[in-house]
């Protein structure tokens, strides 16, 4: 009967491959503190069995209860081959007595500095010189007791594990595997340095961009306070200082975010001219242009947040108490002044107009927004991705900019704009975003396009071309198509 | 040749490990339901070859075809050696003619109940009374048969799982692993109970959270409304009823989202001074604050939901056909006095500023709700986390707190503001806040913050210090820090 | 000791078992560009040894350095058993002196095209055509270089395999596995061509939606544009063209979203009562019902944009230009007219009712596209997905309803509202959705209710039933209700 044949592989595996169920295998775990007994917890719910070793085994086991079993730490080490070390560093060299049960296990390091570069060596590599006759490997100090506790249902799943030794970090790995955990192998030992650096990172990636959107806060909101509550008291004794709190930042938020989504596409730019100048693809960018390349998301998604600002500050101008005084006093004046119609039809039209380009303009972007969450960019193919952060974005620049050119209108030829000889502050916001949108515009003329294409698909001017082995070109194109 | 030798191994893991090799393993179904069809389906895209048992094969094997064989029932039980058993309970017992093919076979329990304990006992553990020479497994009940359709791309891809056999329980996890679950090990088969609720359960998490929301909605909302509309109405016979499905609610809406996040961390304080007073961290919590700890998620996002309504409900103010009739009176009133400006300037600036507070808060408020998101928060550090649900969050609290104070200026010491005896509901909504953010600066006292850091690194008051045993404490920290 | 014993199979996984260790698994690449050179890292951090084989290792061997030995073609293919052809297919040919040492390898076809149905046979089979000796596997075409360097971190991490050995299939699934990708098995070769068309599809369930949701946007934005800008103008001559940017536009986006909603839902109704008219679930609904049905989230998600769209229109309004000259005119009129209090009491309570209920209704729709958001959906078990999508949604549909009824008020029935003889716009919007909301009723009066759940059981009318092959009801009724 085929059927029974087709059955017997399953019966093997169960007969004979022990050695791939996780319930025969017995873990051990020095330590008794959060950490120890969330791990001890995850690990027993992911089918080994714990076996927890206290110098107070008495008065420790009530917190492993229905979990592992607590004895002394020379009977947990002997009766297992790997131990995760749940201790301090500094407590670390309590163990020398221990170094004869030691030899040959593998010891898992899963502590955590405090600082950054705290020690000069890292925790495991420490542990390592202790105890040279075991096999130390990194791992786990990226997970927190709390996702251990919670199953690694929320929270990061990746774990980043280092060893000297290939089977152990192997053999550690598909602990983690089994534990709901993504293991990431980083290699040798001495990678634990930058592993046990990564939890006290505080959002490197977004360092650079922040700082630049402070920068121009600052730069356009004195330039605006200037033009719009000192000029008009110096010049006209106007008292204007209300404007602080709301006017003066609903103008500087959007020019905030109108430079940032220029600089954005400002990166792809110029590695494109970059590559043509280079004439190969293959020369590696600056460093500047790398990193700037790597945190244009960042600098999308702070751009739509002062967008997002920009708009709830608007929606809450004719909400304010000044407005209605203002709105008031003109009544007043028109009754005063017996004008029955005040309707300025281009008024009107200007900014029907410029509040319409916008809505627009944030609607897109906060489309790009929402595909830039992980879980939802994780469902897109790359050229969803692409179009989205490519043609959307671009889009959303070419309406930013019309929603700029609009709301200026007649301004920039209006000679009493210009006050302290300044130029009126959408006229400096566009300087950015035209010279982006005119490099996209060279860029797409058919000669400079066709070059461009060629170069990215392996081609190079001074080399033989090496014909069979370009890249996967569309990739590679979303690679450097611009990403929010 | 080096190069040869390091080939090896992967050959020999080709020909020599077929049981690891899904393809040749046979699977059987019994039941030809939509479940069954879809896992029928998933099986097959995972490798495994699928025999269906039905009484009635033929009429049946329609809708199977392309994915699975479809047998008499013994017959696919006989060819392989686990069975899903895609029945309703009230059908295993028409299985008990096939006992004794069943005998030493493995039984996947994938049933649903209709309601939380609708029968005393397990669906999995009646199956194991019935066939007790089985071996029955809980498992895949919490995915749907859409879920197993996708492939998992969306959806929950954990799957529960238990037995009395460890065997038998990690040969399913194998499966579920390969069909691209997660599967997570619940030990033995009295766990069922507990598994077959899991898909029944309607937020769990968010019941008492949601519960206080509508309680404090409830007690603001007829506070504000005896207040703004009672009063005027029995004192001046004033007719507010107008206020009742916007204004009236727009003044509630802040009051619920500010007791709530003062609530997210009112926990915290409370557990910290729970420790403080305990001298050790190693007591457990009381039950309700374990609670507590645990739904300040939910809390938080609510608070921000409540929040955010807040904002809508006051942008909405000035388009109302009632705010354009009170406007244009006054314009007639002030044309009638004769009164040229109408300018207030402590009450404009009072505006601004309360507006701008609420703006900061809302979007503070915003980024935190936004990392609450699940793959937002797992591509985080617990670093980055902790930062944003405590810094970002106190920050919040803090500006929702200027927020309040700003609104109500002089209103707490204006008599008139004191109807039918009652203080201003500003004032009363900011006691909980005031208490959690004073609480807070107690425990940053130095003095104060260096006996908790020592609490929370392991020290006790009443006990030899167990030196070489403490937590990670940084991952304890994160565990208490408030999150939102 | 008992705990010598349980810490065997530890060992013995590790002494016998080497062929699990990818450590030992040399793997080569055929290429050099930036998929080659992606994968490669990829590749050996995921504990590979790599081998790249180029026609230049000399001038490649700095592309890999730290990463991959480079090597001539004929030795790296040598030494390895599966070898990534990291080419275009046009270079696919000028491999072809290589057949004597590609016999009997296992060749993972990468390339994608540029265009959907590029070339008539897929790159894989074409390849599988030129070396009938080797093993095509087509796989990781889906994922970018991109997704490659950031180690799978973001990303779509589904990887689509297929082969016409299982035996490949399974090992690069195994490879794809260990890299942190999410392997499917697509079967044969012939599922290549699907393969390869998969990356350049660009949304593809949302073509429908979306042009569905446009035919709609340009239908009503006409009608609106005739009777609120042609009719008041031919027939008053009165110059309302300043309404086309924003009001005309503001009316047009609620239209849209109200039938986008009721569509989501029509389709769930239409699938009842063809349930009910042929009297069993057995039979296969008709293909446009069954895409409808798939593409119901689609259109939840549209309707939401549209609807929160349409929040941010009607907030603009207030502060546009021709808002407040029309105030000032009517306060001009106003004082004039000496009319002391401007108050309409009906108008008042209109407004304040019909923007109430737009608010809840955009809060829920809210709610439900987070809940849509692939991670939050995926932390919901099926009861509470289908309490969002279901419940909330025909909430959000009858708060609409009502905030379309009372948005109407009596205009539907004042003759001057019949301009052109159009019946007015909200009117026309509300066919539909009463259509559902009737629909829907008649679903739950008692006797069509119990004939449905029976239906949905599995009961058949003209059928012997098949008592003991029921589905999993509950698991079916999610299926059928509404899901945005």
């Amino acid at each position: 009967m085929a059927g029974k044949e087709m059955a017997k592989p399953l019966l093997a595996n169960e007969n004979e491959s022990h050695h791939y169920d996780p319930q025969k295998i017995a873990v051990g775990i020095l330590g008794s503190g959060d950490f120890a007994r969330s791990l001890a917890t995850r690990l027993k719910n992911s089918g080994y069995s714990v076996i927890v070793g206290s110098r107070h085994p008495k008065s420790t086991a009530h917190l492993f209860s229905n979990v592992a079993e607590v004895t002394n730490q020379r009977d947990a080490i002997e009766r297992v081959n790997v131990i995760f070390i749940a201790l301090y560093r500094e407590h670390y060299s309590t163990l020398s007595e221990l170094r004869d049960v030691l030899t040959g296990k593998i010891l898992v390091d899963v502590s955590n500095n405090i600082r950054i570069n705290e020690y000069e060596e890292s925790n495991a590599e420490y542990l390592a010189f202790l105890f040279p006759e075991s096999t130390v490997v990194k791992g786990f100090n990226v997970v927190s007791a709390w996702a251990l506790q919670s199953g690694g249902r929320d929270g990061n799943k990746q774990v980043m594990i280092c060893s000297d030794s290939q089977k152990a970090r192997s053999t550690v790995a598909d602990m983690a595997r089994n534990m709901g955990f993504v293991p990431m192998d980083m290699g040798s030992l001495s990678s634990a340095h930058e592993i046990e650096n990564l939890p006290l990172c505080l959002f490197p990636s977004w360092k650079i961009p922040i700082l630049l959107s402070l920068g121009l806060f600052v730069f356009f909101y004195i330039y605006n306070f200037i033009r719009g509550v000192i000029h008009p008291f110096t010049t006209k004794g106007q008292n204007n200082f209300y404007r602080i709190p709301i006017e003066i930042v609903n103008v500087t938020l959007p020019c905030v975010a109108f430079e940032l989504l220029a600089f954005v596409y400002l990166a792809g730019i110029l590695a494109a001219f970059l590559q043509l100048h280079n004439g190969t693809k293959y020369k590696r960018f600056p460093h500047w242009l790398d990193q700037w390349l790597q945190q244009r998301k960042q600098l999308g998604l702070l751009s739509f947040f002062f967008g997002a600002l920009h708009a709830v500050y608007s929606l809450c101008l004719p909400m304010r108490r000044s407005a209605r005084y203002k709105l008031l006093n003109e009544a007043f004046k028109q009754v005063e002044a017996g004008n029955e119609n005040a309707w300025v039809e281009e008024e009107v039209w200007r900014m029907e107009i410029y509040v319409s380009f916008g809505i627009l303009a944030l609607g897109i972007l906060s489309l790009i927004a929402v595909t830039s969450l992980p879980s939802v960019a994780g469902s897109l193919n790359w050229r969803e991705f692409s179009f989205i952060q490519s043609r959307l974005g671009y889009t959303a620049l070419v309406f930013s900019t019309l929603h700029t050119l609009t709301y200026g209108w007649e301004k920039a030829f209006d000679p009493t704009q210009y006050r302290f000889y300044t130029p009126p502050t959408f006229a400096v916001a566009l300087v950015m975003p035209i010279i982006v949108l005119l490099g996209k515009v060279y860029l797409y003329l058919p000669c400079v396009n066709r070059k461009l294409t060629r170069i990215r698909r392996g081609w190079e001017r001074n080399h033989i071309v090496r014909f069979h082995e370009p890249d996967n070109s569309n990739q590679f194109n979303q690679d450097n198509t611009s990403r929010l």
